[in-house]
């Protein structure tokens, strides 16, 4: 049956060795009371609750789904409850300013915890995902009063918040969008809208629910340039409930447990969020922490998937394998995990699950210091880092997550089609974060045209440095100067890569459009590179004994044998798509 | 909202142009009197089946799923109707023989009508898809007394057969099936069997259902050299019922509307197919056929899936595109067809389905001719050639009716999330055909080890042979020389690989194991490449005013520049696949 324990090990690996997180957190006046063990202790209460509390609501919530009667929706069965454990266990607080209530733990430790909690249990964790985005965006944002009297009840998780963005005409293109606000005379606005696939945007967990709605004001300049954010409460202050109706929710293929809501806002109170007309600069705040989370719902899954394929290819006997471990004797059938194929299938979900943990772990931690390192240079260069990867972690980790949801329903066979065992769940579950928070294909024109192209190349500047260093580090450690010279190769093609993209776009201004997508590729897989250097490199500082140093350098060596073939596969693309491509006749 | 209309110019063109196949007819005595006319008249009405009858009951029938309760299963609304209008339109009948009540018409057709039933209702067409392997099997196999009974009924289908072969400890292995037949006096047997995941195992469309089983007789052989081949009628002659229940039916991730049934045989009453202890030679017979079923499900998924993603992409508008067609003027937003990713998606949707159709009609044609060419060199030399393509239809083909109708539902955003539109099902239905009928693995290895490097590469010199046969003539055709001379390096590098691999197996012989997979994949793009070739050549015979010139050799660009990188990039991971492969520790 589908099973999910916290890979805490993996995750202390990576705090400690891959980041060395202790020594960033001490140049962090934040954190620099912070320590390895009390991190461990906390990653451990976490993956407590999301085995234990999480985990088995997960195949029951998806059969069960939400019910829906009169605008009102029920969540399934024990998720009230858990969401109760989840606030009282102080989970929504973890990452946010003690002044506001908050634990003021890094935003390393929430990206594990998020993972726990996609990786349990993907359509609870719906609905508090957006809430530390909402938080970090009420705070750069909102007025005085609002903060005092929202900020601690989000922290405390009295309240949940939506982000209401999508109507049916406005999906990618937000600057369609037609919902209207109308200033009162006592500073509020009324807000009138119609809003289509809001996560969250009813349920019975919280006692109330804030809406972040973007919205145009009057007169307000046509396109993005005229969209305002507002905060619509669902109950106002003297409890009474504001025009905010819940007209359905979707049925969709997966993360049936999550509230998919349309929402139709009339002349709703609300407040104005941020200056007028720069409602999206507002919500930006919330992005670069929303599309990390999202990657590491794709990173969840991997996990999820990961686990329970290897859990069954050790118990499945099927036909007798070439080649055995040694001093493994034959049976009338091996388990499945002996076959080249499966192992392939498996080793390929380690790498992938394992090196993207790490990549995830370190756009968190650079977030980190973006905010809280004592020095405001390192502050920037850690923030231009985010920025440029935040895309590739969304796109590449949620694609990674689906793809590895399919290797895994694979090892199962026939039993992996069947809802018994559940990793078809995962398979369904994962497939909404390909589309999410910016679909896969915007993130990577914005990896592309945005982040790389749109500086003149200096965020890509930066990530090649960090990588060279690397190179460099491990071509002089034992066992490692193969990974390093192949991992400075790597670099030099990426650098060559991004040139003749760059002089193309001049004389083409589609190309980069064109090839956007194979550049996001090209990207992950020369980040799993990187993190699997690195991971072979400090896995040396471990001791003999610990069996993760050789399971690190095994696994270095596959990714590097049977995963990097594909950098140069995309590269190879990206010079092919020189040739134009037609449009579709109609 | 989903739809599907049979893409019969397509087809058409197929067989006239890419296979010729009138001339192919007129070789043989079957089908000397078919012509392009009667096949088109055929194509039409399996066309209007389709479309107005299954098509219209795939959404329900995913929705409603069928019924079970004390050992009956109640299949969706509208399907026994559909049962019916099948019958009464002779498809049951359409490859079988005259003599037999059937149509004789080719199993090319077939593969035509099969492509249509899946691509339009795969949970409905699983009840008949196994009906015209059984009529082979049966045909080739069993006493004179059961043809003259069992077949004309399954030509006319009066009767559904099923094949019942899983058990839950023997899926991928059938040689550990522990199921039991004990011989009686009249020579009849007691079959006792516990089958799982057996498709059709039950339903209420057809009066009676044959069982095809495979169990051990008293003293057989251990493993797969134990096994007879029983056929076990559900009812039995004076319409009493025979000792077979359905336990129970599967909650799936998809094909909702096909009954997948848990059968239990308590000394049931069954007759010996073909000799004792040679079951698997007598199911041998419904391989080919059954395999290439499978991979049609692949080309319908993709059908399916280009023509919705299309159609939604015309009507969606979001954001400005970059380039737009030539004389179209920019508005507030594009129809998303417009910009570079999701033409990208498109084209590849178009390629690879129209290339898949090609390449599988092309089996299917082969199998006739492996049959009834008046040629015994001929015949020997097509049935190699069918052999050897079979897996490769099978695993590639589903794959990529996995990964497109992944690539069609990105096309929808949110929408293709949610149940409304119906593409979520064509993903949720794609995924199955990817492990039944002989998972992508086993594929893979009987591909490379069996069909490749077990008869010394003559097979795989045959396929070569055509494939350089097609370079050399396109070398010779306006607008198709490049094509020609891409394609002979393309079969360069595939004997080269066969070469090296076939070396290298010789060294170290689970090497094979671990690169099957990507030596199919490879084979796979090499098919596309061959069959874009062959589509752009003789598409030049169609008047200039047929849309269809412009597009096919618009394709077959589109192919080789964004498609056939992908070669390249298998051919250097096997050579990567040189390197190790770890076993994972337990």
């Amino acid at each position: 049956m589908w099973q999910y324990q916290a890979p805490l090990r993996d995750m202390q690996f990576v705090f400690e060795h891959w980041l060395d997180a202790p020594r960033a957190w001490a140049q962090t006046t934040r954190f620099e009371g912070l320590d390895l063990a009390l991190a461990q202790q906390v990653l451990e209460q976490a993956g407590r609750f999301s085995s234990q509390v999480l985990a088995p609501l997960n195949s029951s919530g998806d059969r069960q789904g939400c019910g829906f009667e009169a605008g009102q929706v029920t969540t399934p069965s024990g998720f009230v409850e858990a969401y109760r454990a989840y606030t009282e266990g102080g989970w929504s607080a973890l990452a946010c300013d003690e002044a506001d209530g908050g634990q003021g733990l890094p935003q390393l430790l929430d990206a594990a915890l998020q993972e726990m909690l996609y990786a349990s249990n993907h359509g609870w964790a719906m609905y508090t995902g957006i809430a530390h985005g909402a938080y970090l965006c009420l705070k750069a944002h909102a007025p005085e009063w609002i903060k005092a009297r929202y900020l601690p009840q989000i922290v405390s998780g009295e309240i949940l918040p939506t982000m209401c963005l999508t109507e049916p005409q406005a999906g990618s293109d937000v600057g369609l969008l037609r919902s209207r606000a109308e200033p009162q005379d006592d500073g509020s606005y009324r807000v009138t809208a119609s809003k289509l696939f809001i996560s969250g945007g009813e349920h019975d967990l919280s006692a109330n629910i804030l809406h972040l709605v973007l919205a145009r004001l009057p007169n307000a300049p046509a396109g993005s340039r005229g969209i305002s954010l507002f905060l619509v409460p669902k109950l106002l202050d003297d409890h009474q409930t504001n025009n905010v109706r819940c007209d359905g929710i979707e049925h969709k293929m997966g993360i049936r447990a999550s509230a998919t809501c349309s929402l139709v806002f009339e002349q709703a109170q609300g407040w104005l969020i941020g200056e007028a007309n720069r409602g999206l600069a507002a919500m930006f705040v919330m992005m670069n922490s929303a599309r990390l989370h999202v990657g590491l719902q794709g990173l969840g899954h991997a996990e999820a998937a990961w686990q329970n394929a290897r859990s069954y290819a050790r118990e499945r006997k099927q036909m007798r394998a070439p080649v055995r471990p040694a001093g493994v004797s034959a049976e009338d059938a091996d388990p499945i995990h002996f076959h080249p194929a499966m192992r392939r299938t498996l080793l390929e979900l380690r790498a992938c699950t394992e090196g993207m943990r790490a990549v995830g772990y370190w756009v968190a931690h650079l977030l980190d210091q973006a905010e809280h390192h004592s020095s405001p240079v390192e502050r920037q260069r850690a923030l231009q880092l985010a920025q440029l990867l935040t895309p590739v972690i969304k796109a590449f980790f949620t694609d990674q997550g689906f793809h590895l949801a399919s290797s895994a329903l694979q090892v199962f066979g026939g039993y992996g089609y069947v809802s018994e065992f559940a990793i078809e769940q995962t398979l369904r579950d994962s497939r909404i974060a390909m589309i999410y928070e910016g679909s896969n294909e915007i993130q990577a024109n914005d990896l592309l045209l945005r982040k790389v192209l749109g500086d003149d190349g200096q965020a890509f500047a930066q990530l090649l440095l960090v990588m060279r260093e690397e190179a460099a580090q491990a071509l002089s450690t034992n066992d490692c100067a193969n990974f390093g010279t192949e991992l400075a190769v790597l670099c030099d093609k990426l650098a060559a890569v991004v040139s003749a993209v760059r002089e193309r776009a001049v004389e083409e201004g589609e190309y980069p459009y064109r090839v956007a997508g194979d550049f996001l590729q090209l990207c992950g897989v020369a980040l799993l590179g990187f993190a699997w250097v690195r991971a072979a490199r400090v896995s040396r500082l471990l001791p003999d004994s610990d069996p993760l140093q050789a399971s690190k350098l095994q696994t270095a060596h596959f990714f590097f044998a049977y995963g990097l073939p594909e950098a140069d596969y995309r590269i190879a693309s990206i010079h092919a798509a020189k040739a134009g491509l037609a449009f579709i006749e109609p």
